[in-house]
């Protein structure tokens, strides 16, 4: 095992981290990076099929609203207009859980939110169908919006479906061991209330589909930008009435997915609709303002908890009651519920455990999942409340963490078992290198410093699709050139599978990641993956990569060592040579000889692998986030100016420290950690949509929705620690929602060790601030 | 085994051809015709990349001239030009010897023909870069040109290539048996000169190319109209100087290649050198006298025959001496050459042959592979000469035929062996539906019947090849949802082997064709192929696909038979149904049920097959086709009306019978067989490039180099004959090159019989017609 790796935020500065590794390990730029930042690389919106047309869709300026009539006879009889669709061409309705499925390509009867489509317009270009959803003359009847699921939950007269009582989406209970006794005998006992904000995922792309209808063959090549290619496919066939084997979906770059990208569009399933009814391909690219109308992004939350604790400081008993704000639809809401659930498990040693969570149906744009999805919210509210705690104790917030954080080898009361984690080294990193303890308490007034941890799951699938298996699937070819093509069909959204797929065929087989090609994201070419979701991917590829090129190394083994004339045993194989572990200077022969060889005397050689995670006994059904086979761990540290004349927090350095086990390529995990600590930093102190109480969406424009730029970014301090997850392929889990999990409740601590005032809800906004520090001095 | 399949040459009367078979012998529309004729499918030329920039190619209107030098600062100078090339970024020669490599992808110092290539521009549109090329200063020093190879062979004066003294490209000798021996003993000895065109394929989509140069990963992706992808990738490589394994070609759909598309175009190298250069893609599309000046079609061949017979007609001996003009370059003349020399060793059984063959430089575009090549020009020659022999012994031409023609199992001295052959059926065949019998010699003047036969290889490689193996492969791909997806590298011109994969992998899987996708065509996704060439791919791919498929069912039936609890021997597959061969009516499992259970429990179903020629002992290198695996055999009747007062030849009928083995797809077939026609009885009647004698080329267009049309052709009769290849996977063999064989020498037969002259030279214009006319009634 190597040295610990550290890097800075300056590019030029990363350095490789490969313990006994050749390719894991290195800090390889993107494979595609030059191209994108170049221009060279094509993103859905970019491709331009022969006869394609332009669809628009018609968007409800209400919020809530029973659809009387729809008149597109004018719209049809514009020059260039080829074809209208409306909910009656869409009447199946899709949705992850199918006795809950209530979302449709366009709206049904009635209008539940601000932006919802109406009808869908193909035209020869985009003005001509701009101006035909003009054409189209819509009657409502108005109804009144509920947009607080706090009341939503009171209003059973005003259901937003009829078939929900109360507004009720989801709703469920989750005891472990006896929480109600374990308070009742607790030393100290905190209660308190949070909310978390309604912001969106701000991915640069939008959303956009080409629907390519071949009404010969009765088959559809949808290209569009789909995080999880595998729902889009399921839906689509739902939808279309078409078998999944009649559907191509081609996934070109994308441009940042955080989850919104998981959910199948309105774009792709009208496209689709559209394609079939005027036989030419159809694009539909959105708006910004759509991609606020339909959302699917993080859940706002109501949530009370109650967290009790022995004299020492341990937990003793968490009680976490959550209102979830769904939104109009089910998307992967029931999900997200769970989730929330399972976060307060881990990463601390929780010994009894009451959940009780709805998820309700407001008049807004659907919530769904977004990253670090459901631990964002109940991590926000816990990391405060630790340190609450630790200032009754008189101990300090990194003493608290410490004596409550769970180890490598602990099983949660849900079950939840961590094969591995270096929690404790993240906490000690951070705190020593930002020199936390010397500053906490002691900073004057207006500066602070706060500390929080987080984790999240690795490798798992969502409990609904448990029963399909293979869960990823990988075939490498051996190319007759030189090198190998890894087929599978994971989505990079921006995080950089690709690279890091390519590093991990290269590592099994001893050649150099270079000379590995990745052909992903395509349902028809590349294998089976059921998609970029809950930080899956770099466990569950690799360990599918890992079986196919093991594979492959059992065929070449037994011919290198005929070429080499030792024993097979003997025989290893990197840097594009294999060698005897014994005579390495003596007996070696190159990669590439050894394919050529094996391919003139066997013919060519293709080797696939798969992956499905394990399943634990005692995993409650929808109780938790389930079969996750290993969490990543983080800690994290900010440091915050609060301008007490404008109550503006200025984040000043963010140090934190991660445990993503091996980092397969060091680069790509910091790139994670910044994004996250962005994402994270913009829900604390920046975002929020904005509601009018009749649910009209007051900013959805990236000009009056504020996200934090570069230049709002704090100096940031990444760490990896020294961690490898013997559970994992490459010893390697997931860097890219754990780290968001720390970033508000670090800053709103800091906030606190600032000017000394708890808050609670998000975003703090300066006037928030302001107001805070002037009811204090009034005190 | 089933009936004799007729078909007829109306579209709706096509019917299945099956056999014992389920999917083979359908006659399937392609599975991408309709889209074809729609336009939804993109070629070379319609596709755009990012930034793409637009080349054009300055070409030399000289034949034979030194470059003293070439200025381009002037174009350069253009707003919108990007970047020139000359023949010093391009030192590097390539071509299929490596020895006699001489082609580059711009003139080096010296032009060898009319419009070749002398410098390539980009810019930002096409006609910047026609403005350009306007710009650029040529000089050159005119040298006398040679356009006739007769004259060309006497003129080591004037060496078109300095190292190819009397300008000889290629020669060879080949002797089996003692045929000067034969010849003097033989009862009758027929001596004749036959000259053979020159002709150009005429395909309708001109070679394009666009070339996209990853500067940063040191990647060339290059889409382009390659027949034989393999080759131009390992001549990019070459040129480039660039590993194989950095470059990607995709080829989109081909517009028709007709072997024309099977070397490299200048296209390709200069797009990928320019890319390269300006760091952005070039797009290159030939304009059709660019077609014309890069050529590569039928070599124009000056032919002295001798054919000796014994006293009952059976050939005793062939003595073929062949001058070939090769034009200017090297290209794939060496292949036909050979391929010429093998032409006279069947159908027919000849037991003596001498052959000495010259291919021979001449300051015009360069000739190569076209449709039947090497076929076409000895054919022309012998199946006239058989009439001729005919006419001494007072047979008739289809009893010589029948008395000749080699039987299954026979084995040429050359070799070459015949695993299966219905030839005389084919004779049997035409000569029946014809009333060849009851009409030849009896027609009123000016109307004449002619019977010809041909033959094709099939299966094979170019013996230069041989050193590669597999020669294909394939991998099929069983999808989760249902069917399968077969993965191989064959290139379908328009000749429909994508259509006919999928029905072979069905066929074997028990699927419908419907359910079985391919993915052809690009060399980092498809599986390797050695190019669409000598008629191999049926055979080829069939057997790489075969292979493949049966070990898929390997898997599969082991799985069926538990399912269905019988024993493993008991199970079929048939119609997406596995059963019991006892007992079909109680014991049987959906296909897509066996491959869910499979997958469920043994994971992803992914198998590679592939194919490699079995070598044939004795066969002589360079001295014939080699290592064809087996034969297509074809028959055909031509009937003419000689208008007398024009010259005009119409031919009013064509009879055609073909022995392809088992037919794939009936409908396939036909196709190949009109097409045949149409392009041999271009060649025999109306196509001809004129070249004056300082090189100039007089009709570079579609307007003066005159193709027949649908208006032109006959009416054709075709048969497939009852027949079934032991040898090939699905018993089905060539269908698209035996069948141009037998049509000018049946048109020329058949101008014999009406008028009773014998031409030996193509194509018959009207003047020559008429000329021999007024010549024969001046006698």
């Amino acid at each position: 095992m190597g040295k610990m790796y550290e890097v800075s935020n300056k590019y030029h500065e990363y350095k490789d981290y490969t313990r006994e590794f050749t390719e894991v390990g290195r800090s390889i730029p993107r494979l595609d990076g030059a191209a994108k930042v170049t221009g060279k690389v094509q993103y859905t919106d970019d491709l331009v099929l022969p006869r394609m047309t332009y669809g628009k869709i018609l968007r409800s300026p209400h919020a809530h609203a029973v659809i009387k009539s729809i008149d597109y006879s004018e719209a049809l009889k514009l020059d260039g207009v080829l074809g209208v669709i409306t909910g009656e061409d869409c009447p199946i309705a899709y949705g992850i859980v199918p006795h809950n499925a209530n979302e449709h390509a366009l709206a049904v009867g009635k209008v539940r939110n601000w932006g919802e489509g109406i009808a869908a317009v193909a035209a020869v270009d985009e003005v001509t169908a701009e101006k035909a959803l003009e054409l189209i003359k819509v009657e409502y009847e108005i109804l009144e919006a509920v947009t607080d699921p706090r009341e939503a939950l009171k209003r059973d007269d005003l259901r937003i479906h009829e078939n929900c009582p109360n507004n009720i989406a989801h709703e469920g209970v989750q005891v472990y061991g006896d929480p109600e006794k374990a308070l009742s005998e607790s030393d100290f006992v905190l209660e308190q209330e949070y909310y978390s904000s309604y912001v969106n995922h701000a991915f640069v792309e939008p959303q956009s589909a080409i629907a390519d209808f071949d009404n010969n063959t009765g088959t559809l090549h949808l290209y569009a930008t789909c995080q999880v290619p595998h729902y889009t496919h399921q839906q689509l066939s739902k939808v279309l009435e078409l078998p999944m084997n009649k559907i191509r979906i081609t996934v070109p770059l994308i441009g940042g997915g955080f989850g919104g990208k998981g959910v199948a569009s309105q774009a792709d399933f009208c496209s689709a609709i559209l394609s079939r009814k005027i036989g030419r391909p159809v694009k539909i690219t959105y708006e910004r303002s759509e991609i606020f109308a339909t959302n699917n992004a993080r859940h706002p939350c109501y949530m009370k908890f109650k967290m009790g604790f022995d004299k020492e400081g341990r937990i003793t008993a968490v009680d976490f009651n959550n209102i979830m704000d769904g939104g109009a639809y089910a998307g992967w809401g029931i999900v997200v519920l769970f989730y929330t659930a399972s976060m307060v498990h881990i990463p601390y040693m929780v010994p009894n455990v009451r959940f009780e969570g709805k998820r309700v149906y407001t008049n807004k744009p659907t919530c769904g999942a977004h990253r670090g999805l459901g631990g964002v919210q109940p991590r926000f509210a816990m990391e405060q409340m630790l340190d609450e705690a630790a200032a009754h104790f008189g101990m300090s917030p990194y003493e608290i963490r410490k004596l409550n954080a769970a180890e490598s080898g602990y099983t949660a009361k849900s079950m939840m078992y961590i094969p591995h984690t270096e929690y404790k080294k993240c906490l000690d990193k951070v705190v020593e290198r930002s020199g936390y303890l010397e500053k906490h308490g002691k900073l004057p007034y207006g500066k602070g410093i706060g500390l929080s941890g987080g984790y999240y799951i690795s490798g798992t699938s969502y409990t609904l699709y448990l029963s399909y298996k293979p869960h990823t699937v990988a075939t490498i070819k051996i190319d007759e050139e030189n090198g190998a093509t890894v087929f599978c069909g994971a989505t990079d959204i921006g995080q950089g599978v690709d690279t890091v797929m390519a590093q991990m065929a290269a590592e099994t087989l001893g050649i150099k990641t270079e000379d590995v090609k990745v052909v992903p994201r395509d349902t028809q070419i590349s294998t089976f993956d059921l998609g970029t979701f809950a930080s899956r991917l770099t466990f569950a590829t690799g360990w599918a990569i890992r079986n196919a090129a093991e594979k492959v190394n059992a065929e070449l083994f037994p011919v290198a060592a005929s070429m080499m004339k030792c024993r097979g045993e003997e025989v290893a194989v990197k840097d594009g040579m294999f060698y005897s572990i014994y005579e390495k200077s003596k007996k070696s022969v190159p990669w590439s000889d050894v394919v050529t060889m094996y391919i003139e005397s066997n013919g060519p050689l293709t080797c696939t692998g798969q992956f499905t995670p394990p399943r634990r006994k005692g995993i409650q059904q929808g109780g938790n986030i389930g079969h996750s086979p290993t969490f990543g761990f983080s800690a994290q540290i900010a440091e915050v100016d609060v301008d007490t004349e404008t109550g503006k927090v200025k984040v000043t350095k963010i140090t934190e420290a991660g445990d993503c086990g091996q980092p397969i390529n060091p680069m790509s995990v910091e790139g994670q950690v910044h994004g996250s600590i962005q994402m994270g930093m913009g829900q604390a102190l920046y975002e929020e949509m904005k509601i009018a109480p009749d649910g009209r969406f007051l900013n959805p424009s990236l000009h009056d929705y504020k996200l934090p730029t570069s230049m709002d970014m704090p100096e940031i301090d990444a760490t990896i620690v020294e961690s490898f997850d013997p559970s994992a392929p490459y010893g390697g889990k997931e860097s890219g929602e754990g780290p968001i999990q720390p970033t508000a409740p670090a800053i709103f601590n800091a906030v606190y060790d600032a000017i000394g005032v708890r808050f609670t809800e998000m975003p703090l906004t300066p006037e928030k601030v302001l107001n805070a520090i002037k009811a204090s001095k009034e005190k």
